[in-house]
């Protein structure tokens, strides 16, 4: 109590809306929601994914080879190297025919000349991920209008179709942008149920095809909770009207929870229809030391009993990973004095009365202090010192990119457990890198990132499959939030048994079974090549 | 505020943790939770439903002649006629071979001479659903002990495996009795995030397979979003582990939502992972009256705004449902005086401060009641108010029961249009029939129960199809919570498309070839008979 009240940092600032401005960094949380479609094309000739490489190590020089090649000098310089993988080059899978000037033709007919792209500067963009690792080699971009029109790019079906103010469900486009519809939902008083960093570009549809994560996951639950229903064109251009706007439908299978997350693998999400909770205005945003994990572990289910009902979000970064933000991103400093803090802390809390929340958050940070949870903190004034918390937590990826070389995981393990992977693999590494851990420790998820000066195979054989074997191990996930894609669609097996996995198959040979949407993803290629 | 001041009903009570004990009602809400494992047989004999009747009035008197046949006499009278439909007798799949001493035998070899019960009164209590209206005509019922073991029968897997203070993670088999996992999540400071009248008898296996609903699904969401893991056995002894403990896991399909709700009909449910909220002890319930059903729905959108994050139920019942309530159940009172209100709306609140909710739900109170949308309401003083408060809403369906014939549609409309149905229902049957409706309100499921004073075909005829073409028409759902089972398999037609009940068909054929999982349940007869 006393320390409490010598730290003079815990203020009180009326929260005005900074709900949805709080955050507008362009680092997405989620690398695949633009990503996430595949394509249907009803005369079996895919134009996408002709030798993807999920050698990263390959991928790198040959992409800068190609961008040379393409003659295209603006080319992105590949610092960083992503979460890897020693799996081989992509095989076309040759039962695939290749573009003629005929199919081309046929697209115009279909979708008018304007909505047949083949610049190759536009194509570029529409082949490259948002870390700039993979590339596609396809050499035409089709944007549909409307669901009868469709594949893959569905960026022109953007239109909110309806809202329904007393319920508070949504039904749109697959291509509203996430925060367009933040933006909507504002002014009838509701929320979007999740929220990411990429909400700027990011797509509705690819949001469900990835079952993205994001902020707002422990307060209001995955996608697999929100969605009430999709529209989704199969492979064989079937349209599954699956358009439910009702909370509760016990009419049969549940067939859309296949299409959420299953990467566009199965179909292509057209429509998405939401439940979305009644904006709260009153947001407060804290930022704490512990000196501990363990401390980090009981000040969350302290908070989970004291905060209840407005604890909004729970995120967690140690101290090299404080470092690493200060040191490289411009504007951050840490709202605590210098110390040495081991862990720090960022809670959240969204309630609909502002005296209320604000009284409850100050008594629990009290309570906390006393009880020696937190050795420090500081209670956002306003709404610009709210953002500059986020910041430091949301700002880590782009960080991480200025610093050199980094190995990315994305991981679920036991929140007990979390952190003795980092301290593993800080052993395990010594000086050769710096392995910084941050995430949504409310969820159980950890970002664990492995910084070094330049890529380097032999880190990455320390590395994996040490990581996915310990995650397994602890029956973890090896894939929180950011789906398989190509990179893990071979490391499934660390966190699903073999007849699992092989369901997975059939369904996808039921739904696809020439295995045109979005080819080499998801599945280990095992199975898709016998396809 | 003038009849806020006057009407001295609105008293406070200490709410002391009454929130697991508030109901005892033995009336289950949701009537299959018992009912929904079908049976893997690795020998392919399945040992039931060998001729189920999805013609009730058929149903009836055939069972009362059987009941007599078997000598047992303590029979239950079937005063009430349920929801009824016209489909014929179910005919007994040809391929399915018959129960043999040999099988007999087996099964005393795996499970044990007492696991194997032939008992005719325990039969006919496994034979019989909760409402007594369809009587299987099962020889054997097999009490497996453990996954190995499985199948039917899973009561004897009651043991809790795990649970995570931290993460609020619980790991059980599919036996557990749903009260008795609210009863040790009471002592570990949690709750299950779903709560029903039958939760004294239904099991956890039995909630996941019919995705059951209730009374927390308006705050906590439906199963889909809450069961974190399953472990399943095929129709061919196949254990499936998807017995996850995570958060978030986005490696590959999410198959464990196929299992949720399909009524055993794709594979049995043994063990359950499930993410539990943290208990919050500020409980208040309101039983309030409102002029029309345009108030109620605008009373919910205030509710939703205004008392947000504490919102944890809005039930709705009419002055009929009232009127039956109050003359069919003992010890039922209306806590408002004699008057002339149409409505009734019941709000419960939950929170961790009880100060803070308190004031909250008064001031939310006074503000309907100055705007007009509340004309009178009552404040449970303490628990046993708050308990007489539930017990109106809950006493519902045996009040139905005792009141004489019923026929009972449990439907899923958007709240705007919901009503409609109701005064529609009232003008077409005129005098022959009292219409009822209340319901989850907060969630737009209507429990529309026709009362009589005994069963009528030329009722029913006036009822269906007109009731599920009513629903289809305003794209509802015939089967919000209850599931479809044997008497609505071949209506599944009103509320999804005929590719998508293919669809089904196919993952249904995929995952039990033989159709030996909960035969003619959910699947409609055309497809269940072509397989």
């Amino acid at each position: 109590m006393q320390n409490w009240g010598r730290t003079r940092r815990f203020l009180i600032y009326p929260a005005v809306n900074f709900l949805n401005n709080r955050r507008s960094n362009p680092i997405a949380a989620n690398p695949v929601f633009n990503s996430a479609f595949g394509l249907a094309n009803h005369r079996d000739s895919p134009l996408y994914s002709e030798s993807e490489k999920s050698n990263l190590h390959t991928c790198f020089h040959s992409l800068r080879d190609k961008v040379v090649e393409t003659g295209i000098r603006s080319a992105i310089r590949f610092q960083h190297r992503g979460f890897g993988s020693d799996a081989t080059k992509i095989q076309r899978n040759p039962l695939f025919s290749t573009l003629n000037s005929e199919d081309i033709s046929y697209f115009k007919g279909v979708l008018g000349e304007k909505n047949v792209i083949q610049d190759e500067e536009r194509l570029l963009t529409a082949n490259t991920d948002w870390m700039h690792k993979y590339r596609g080699s396809s050499k035409l971009l089709l944007q549909p209008r409307s669901t009868e029109e469709v594949v893959i790019n569905v960026s022109l079906m953007n239109n909110i179709i309806s809202f329904d103010k007393v319920s508070g469900i949504l039904v749109c486009e697959a291509g509203c942008i996430l925060e367009n519809l933040i933006t909507f939902l504002d002014t009838q008083g509701y929320i979007m149920p999740l929220d990411l960093g990429a909400k700027g570009s990011s797509q509705i549809g690819g949001n469900v095809s990835t079952n993205a994560g994001g902020l707002r996951l422990v307060r209001y639950g995955s996608l697999h909770g929100n969605v009430l229903g999709l529209e989704v064109v199969l492979a064989n251009g079937d349209v599954l009207d699956m358009l439910g706007t009702l909370r509760k439908d016990n009419t049969g299978y549940d067939l859309k929870h296949l299409f959420i997350g299953s990467e566009g693998s199965l179909g292509i999400v057209t429509k998405v229809s939401i439940l979305t909770p009644p904006k709260l205005s009153a947001v407060n945003v804290a930022f704490l030391a512990c000196k501990d994990y363990f401390s980090c572990q009981k000040l969350l289910v302290e908070a989970k009993w004291k905060l209840g009902e407005i604890l909004s979000a729970f995120e967690f970064l140690d101290n090299l990973a404080m470092d690493l933000v200060l040191n490289h991103l411009e504007g951050v400093r840490n709202p605590l004095p210098p110390s040495l803090h081991s862990f720090y802390v960022l809670i959240e809390t969204t309630g609909s009365d502002e005296a209320y929340s604000k009284e409850k958050l100050e008594a629990f940070l009290l309570h906390a202090m006393g009880a020696g949870l937190i050795t420090d903190g500081a209670l956002a004034q306003d709404i610009n010192q709210a953002s500059s918390f986020w910041l430091i937590r949301e700002g880590l990826p782009e960080a991480l990119m200025k610093a050199g070389a980094v190995y990315k995981y994305d991981l679920s393990l036991p929140i007990e457990n979390m952190y003795n992977l980092v301290e593993e693999m800080r052993i395990r590494l010594g000086e050769s890198a710096t392995v910084v851990a941050y995430g949504h420790l409310g969820d159980g998820n950890l970002h664990l990132n492995i910084s070094t000066p330049q890529y380097e195979d032999k880190i990455l054989a320390q590395i994996e499959p040490y990581v996915y074997e310990w995650t397994s191990k602890h029956r973890g996930s090896i894939s929180a939030e950011h789906g398989l894609g190509l990179m893990k669609a071979n490391e499934i097996f660390y966190s699903k048994p073999t007849n699992v996995v092989h369901l997975m198959g059939s369904i996808k040979k039921a739904l696809d079974p020439k295995g045109i949407l979005n080819p080499y993803k998801v599945l280990p290629h095992s199975l898709s090549s016998s396809s």
